[in-house]
């Protein structure tokens, strides 16, 4: 098989890729190791910045999330058992966020893709780059229990944290950066309506406590829980108790509860792997970086890694310069600096340690009092959170 | 001895608090252990926040500062070889702070004292509070050889960390929240101009340096040294040539050298005492509170205290309500945690840890490169530097 762009990985990163591509004219094979279904189901994160639902909508991909998508005007902090809004237009000039599943994103693209763009191949297992160096990178992959050769142009790694793409990278020339962190969010989805039409990110003694939304009708929610944890242990009562607890105010606001359909554990990391680019290979996405989930950025560093591979590409086929190619992973790599740093920010303001002395604690409740008392600092969270410049 | 407040140490806070109180009409007996000459010449802080500028003059103290201080507009950040300058009152609505030595300020107040006010008693050591809970709290002191006894209304300790005020509230309600640092300052006083006219705070992988000055003729420089470093340990040559790497620049810049007339080592510590009141005694300054000294907080901070108090004091006198008197340690606290986090912040911002991962130094430039880009994060952080309201 032959094609100009080889993508790895059917998420979100590779499926809009595709589609970016597809639009320019160029062709391109995404090879995906699950089967559809899979892939539409896996549930990951669910808010989409400004610069995120102005590329899909430009890919042809918004429909469905302009007509379900919820626009979000800001965020509610909670802490003391008193409430704190961030209103992210009056903050930022104007922008805001978007609440659309990334499960809803990949099943859109996923649709557009089999009905007009190139090859999609499902239960196409990627088992190594080979040749990033050279000319013709090459991606060998298993289908339907036989091995097979993908020739390319190009080849981007979308293909996760545990992908093989990074993995072609020669260790000599890698830095990764990385930290774990003690504790990760057990996760439930039930079917209710939210309980607030903003996010409501909670800190208290016991622990973080998210309440987030798939839709109107269905909420998600989330408990910070020592790392480790798995979700059979929390029964669906204890679940809504620490949620209550954790959440409660002064004000007489209530939790509603509902039937919980899924519950998980997410493990909380940073991590990011320098450069992004090794000769013809392209990472992008959790392949390159990963967020721990409280700054909601690991779908919106994805998609400006492979805006920022799609724009270098057209560029260097119209202008014949590899300059901005050359410079992928120098201009991923700002911004997702930039979004580790508002990640591992929000994580450690809202987290209580397990280790945590009483100067972090204070450290932390100060943090919070300036944020819920100072415009500038509320423009510098509302910025991060409605997302930094693409490029 | 007798008087309505006892106040024990002539540094800063005690000094000012026997001027506002002097002022006011109410008696007031200083007790420092030091003799006049050894409190006149402790080098300490130099950056005066806009706020401890106008209550200085206020209290009539203002006359040499206002000839002699160096009014500074903004700071420079120095990494990767390139400089950025946050400019203070375009980012605050014209605030800025001063440059004018804490000894400077000891010595106008220790005049004005002497000439106006009520005894200030040197080498008066306090030996401890005692029946601060009650009506009628005492300071027990030694003075020329005897002890002697001081009954007071109110005892404020004046009297630094190591003071003996602290003691005087019991274990059992105390709260204290704490953290060293692995690293110290050297610091060193050189008879030479500033080599930059205001301060430069510079991140290096070799560690923080800092430009200062105590006046436009001598220079104040300090490095980042492991913790329990001696000054001996370091020549005058080390000191300039490392120095001049971790200050370095691509435009050419160059640190002018000198004599050096001082050397010393500064430990970094964060320390809050809460309450920062137990019944008749009230502690303020560095008696209830440390900051590592990267945010120039420290005097700024005693200041706010004893301003706190002695407009507590005077409010019961005028209605007689105990209220503001009450709310001392709140009051304060909401701004000595600001001044904490802020100085918690510049700190790990600047200084590179010993044992930093490589995400730790990511997230540091990440940090520096947000403040250099970001209108919102410079004056998150310039609205902090040049103060936090009073109350």
């Amino acid at each position: 098989m032959r094609t100009t762009v080889g993508i790895i990985g059917a998420g979100p990163a590779g499926l809009l890729l595709a589609r970016l591509l597809h639009r320019a004219g160029i062709d391109a094979v995404v090879l995906e190791s699950r089967d559809r279904s899979y892939v539409e189901h896996r549930q990951r994160a669910g808010i989409l910045e400004q610069g995120t639902v102005d590329v899909l909508r430009a890919a042809g991909a918004g429909e469905r999330m302009d007509r379900e998508g919820l626009r979000h005007d800001g965020i509610e902090l909670r802490f003391d058992r008193t409430r704190h809004r961030v209103d992210f237009p009056a903050r930022t000039g104007g922008r805001s966020v978007t609440v659309y599943a990334q499960t809803e994103v990949c099943k859109d693209l996923i649709a557009l893709q089999l009905k007009e763009g190139g090859p999609l191949l499902f239960e196409a297992e990627a088992l190594a780059v080979e040749g990033a160096g050279g000319e013709r990178p090459r991606v060998r992959f298993r289908r339907e229990g036989r091995e097979d050769v993908l020739e390319c142009d190009y080849v981007v790694g979308c293909d996760g944290f545990r992908g093989v793409a990074r993995a072609a990278v020669p260790a000599a020339v890698a830095r990764v950066s990385e930290r774990t962190y003690p504790y990760a969010w057990l996760g439930i989805l039930a079917d209710v309506p939210p309980s607030h039409d903003e996010l409501v990110y909670a800190r208290h003694d016991r622990g973080f406590a998210l309440l987030s939304m798939r839709s109107s009708s269905v909420s998600r929610l989330y408990l910070q829980v020592p790392a480790g944890t798995r979700a059979e242990e929390w029964t669906d009562d204890e679940i809504w108790s620490e949620l209550d607890r954790r959440l409660e105010t002064d004000d007489g606001w209530r939790l509603r509860r509902g039937p919980i359909t899924q519950k998980s554990v997410t493990p909380m990391r940073s991590f990011v792997h320098e450069p992004m680019r090794h000769g013809r290979l392209f990472l992008a996405g959790d392949a390159a970086h990963i967020v721990p989930p409280t700054g909601a950025k690991g779908l919106n560093l994805a998609v400006g890694d492979v805006v920022t591979f799609a724009r270098a590409l057209i560029h260097e086929r119209e202008t014949g310069s590899p300059d901005l190619l050359d410079a992928y992973s120098a201009t991923c790599l700002r911004r997702v600096w930039q979004a580790e740093r508002f990640s591992y920010d929000m994580t450690t303001l809202l987290h209580p340690a397990p280790d945590a002395t009483p100067f972090d604690a204070g450290i932390q409740r100060a943090r919070l009092a300036r944020i819920a008392s100072s415009r500038a600092a509320q423009t510098d969270l509302a910025e991060a959170y409605t997302g930094f410049p693409l490029g």
